[in-house]
């Protein structure tokens, strides 16, 4: 199974967490064991996992990323965003969560953030699931 | 198949290798082919492929982590953990590996280690096989 | 299915486009649907994904790499390459792809890389497919 999802980010940098729909689409596909892969295909943007509790975590990410990977910082490429490439290899493009009793295992503090490096855009994101 | 496996880690930054209760899951299991998903429901910690002969590549991970995402470093995040948060985005939280003739494929010198930011604690980390 | 590939990176530092090479596999090994697991058993490599279009989004990534992690910098292990070590760690030493209909679900600008840290060397990596 495969859900093909958009989202609309409203800032340059920016975490939304996606574990709602994500769980949502589990739900709705009957799928009960395996694996959950989350896969953004854009290159300026990344996929983690972190806490969803207090929103403070995100932003602290956020502010500390900008400052060791700032927008300015002597590069070629010519779009101006090559700190956002940089960010998006290090935090990766893609999770993969294993799912047991049709839902996701994640720790009770994690969530799964849609991360924009290069916002505000519209975004995609994949959910693909492999049963086993 | 499905493994659940608790850790007690002893500083606040530390690298434990983690290769041989996977290695031993896999062979209990009579897995013979597909891979292996390694993931840890903490957002201070995560799960890493390194070296595992010389013991100053992990600590030399550890201390250039630790100077180029200090624990003070004016986050807002109140419980003085955000560097650890961090360090679990960009190393991130599970590692994929693939399994041929019932063993991991794994290079001569990579351990699969558990990566400690915020401790010493109680951990968790989960062995998800999937065939293919 | 499971293949094995080998390259000759040429520079200390360098970022190699295994594409085609690995969509010739899933299309040689007529799979259909599922994941792709790209994975290097080296401990001073990568893989990851990131633009194909503009070369110096390359030479950007490669050079913020070099001076956010120096390759001299009071470092214990003695073989010189403890930067290589933890970029290796920072950006992964897997990709996990979606395939569907019987090829990656890639972005437009989207490529995978193989990333050497310390070359140059002959190298290996590792394509798995798994179905579901």
């Amino acid at each position: 199974m495969i859900g093909r999802f958009t989202l609309r980010t409203t800032a340059r940098n920016q975490l939304i967490d996606v574990s709602a729909p994500v769980r949502e689409f589990i739900n709705t596909s009957k799928f009960h064991s395996g694996l959950c892969v989350v896969f953004t295909p854009h290159t300026t943007a990344a996929i983690t996992i972190n806490e969803n509790a207090d929103p403070s975590v995100k932003s602290d990410i956020l502010k500390k990323l900008n400052e060791s990977f700032p927008q300015e910082d002597g590069y070629r490429h010519a779009e101006g965003n090559s700190d956002a490439h940089i960010k998006s290899s290090l935090v990766g493009c893609s999770e993969t969560i294993v799912v047991e009793n049709g839902d996701l295992i994640l720790g009770t503090w994690q969530g799964i953030y849609f991360c924009e490096f290069d916002g505000p855009r519209q975004r995609q994101y994949i959910v693909k699931l492999v049963g086993g």
